[in-house]
């Protein structure tokens, strides 16, 4: 029943964000070649799970999820642009991301660069020029510098610096953590904050939801982990035992399978034990963090 | 004597900035090596054009230029943000910009594409961070939505892929100016705009040194074209001719030497016709506007 009720708002709200972002894009006054190469990537699938929590937390403080849909817009902005800097040569070298080609063996790497930048630029574009007359200039600049400290150089972009400085090198648990809270730990915990700002939210539901996140996004994390290991190639869409081929360092693999299941289950707990805190509806972001423990792709 | 005051205010604003831009990225928590990337190319030289033209605005306003020394880094982090990512193998290949090495060849491609979209995220995050009781939120709204205008797919990221799609083309006037003016331009009268929003000036001022700025700009680019035809290579820091041995389209190259002398001063005098109508002490700016359409480098 709860998981009925979850797969409906994400079937609505995923489909609400498919089309919203083009249409962003559309609307630029910009060479058609950039725009072209900027919808790609957006429209290169994804399950759109940053936009969910925005829009998720917005519902759970009772708010009508239209108010969120341009600053998750611009979140996936902001995750779509890393995918792309991530995929070129000199980062990861993917020619392939979703089962399409990525961006830069489409469009070619000096385009792909400047599609990054652009998708980044005009996400801080996109929230600036945000008309609801319920968002204040003040609750603006709040979700701009948290966007900015989430994705830049204490956020997102530090974490994958902390991953190129680590390759070759042995890792512990500490510096696996590091660098999964900045680079991917960061803007998942930004989105369900943007939420509660959006909502007008007290600044102690906003400090528990912040937590919250931080231990989903590592719930997240590890889960992708134990998934490399065990799961099913055709359902998670890529080889399973790719992290053991690359020599990256995991969670089973630092940890043991058993030990990064207690893990999983540590983080899932304390995930919500936070969530429980904070005055507001909370079922629907309860059952992502379930779905997000528990799913097998 | 003009001159001596220009030159007296570009050196100690110039040294301002000089300092201003590692103190802030020192103070970040963020990745050592990123942070050494960001401070390499911060400090590569360059004549902090866009710092100056924004403190001067402010100047003209009779306000204090420590009220601007914050946005004016902003502005030449994403500058050289954009000089980092050109430089690339992938956009324009340079081993060396203002005699040092680029980027890239020091801390390598990928270091190099994480350093730019740092310094492009991190300039909202210092706008939007601003401490001085005169800043309202809403003046860093509009600071931020008019830089991400100016910097994204709107502005210079559009025009560099205008740049890249015009190459192997035969180009019109009207193309070259389109260039231009995103490329450089757009940032270029931001810089101006930004120190009249500081200064909390009226929007028909505003209005006024855009106009001025964006003909400014022009000016700026055409005496770039000329001097590297007629420009003395040890004055100008770059070999002579660099521009018809890439076969780039410029203004001598399409309207003849003569030609672009006469669209220089066309623009210059356009240029004070709109900085005539501002009320506001100009001679700053007049004096910087003489300067840039008649330097020797």
């Amino acid at each position: 029943m709860r998981n009925e009720r979850l797969q409906q708002f994400l079937a609505i709200h995923k489909q609400k964000i498919d089309e919203a972002l083009p249409q962003h894009i559309q609307k630029l006054q910009a060479p058609e070649s950039l725009k072209e190469a900027m919808v790609y990537s957006l429209q290169a699938g994804g399950k759109r799970v940053r936009p969910i929590l925005l829009l998720a937390t917005l519902h759970g403080f009772n708010q009508k999820e239209e108010l969120g849909i341009d600053v998750a817009c611009a979140i996936e902005m902001i995750h779509t642009y890393s995918l792309i800097h991530d995929d070129l040569p000199a980062m990861d070298d993917d020619d392939m991301r979703r089962g399409k080609p990525t961006n830069h063996k489409v469009f070619g790497e000096a385009l792909a660069i400047l599609a990054g930048d652009a998708l980044l630029t005009y996400s801080f574009q996109l929230i600036a020029g945000l008309k609801h007359p319920s968002i204040t200039s003040e609750m603006k600049v709040k979700l701009m510098e948290l966007l900015a400290k989430a994705a830049g150089p204490e956020g997102m972009v530090g974490g994958q610096v902390s991953d190129l400085d680590g390759e070759g090198k042995t890792l512990q648990l500490d510096d696996l953590e590091y660098i999964h809270h900045h680079k991917t730990g960061d803007l998942l915990a930004y989105s369900v904050v943007a939420g509660a700002i959006l909502a007008n939210a007290e600044q102690a539901e906003v400090d528990n939801l912040h937590a919250f996140a931080k231990e989903l996004g590592l719930v997240f994390q590890i889960k992708d982990d134990i998934l490399d290991v065990e799961g099913d190639e055709q359902t998670i869409g890529k080889p399973i035992g790719s992290d053991e081929d690359n020599n990256k360092v995991t969670y089973p693999s630092l940890l043991t399978m058993d030990g990064a299941k207690a893990k999983l289950n540590e983080h899932t707990s304390r995930a919500k034990e936070y969530l429980y805190k904070v005055k507001m509806e909370n079922s629907l972001l309860e059952a992502i963090t379930e779905y997000i423990a528990e799913r097998d792709h």
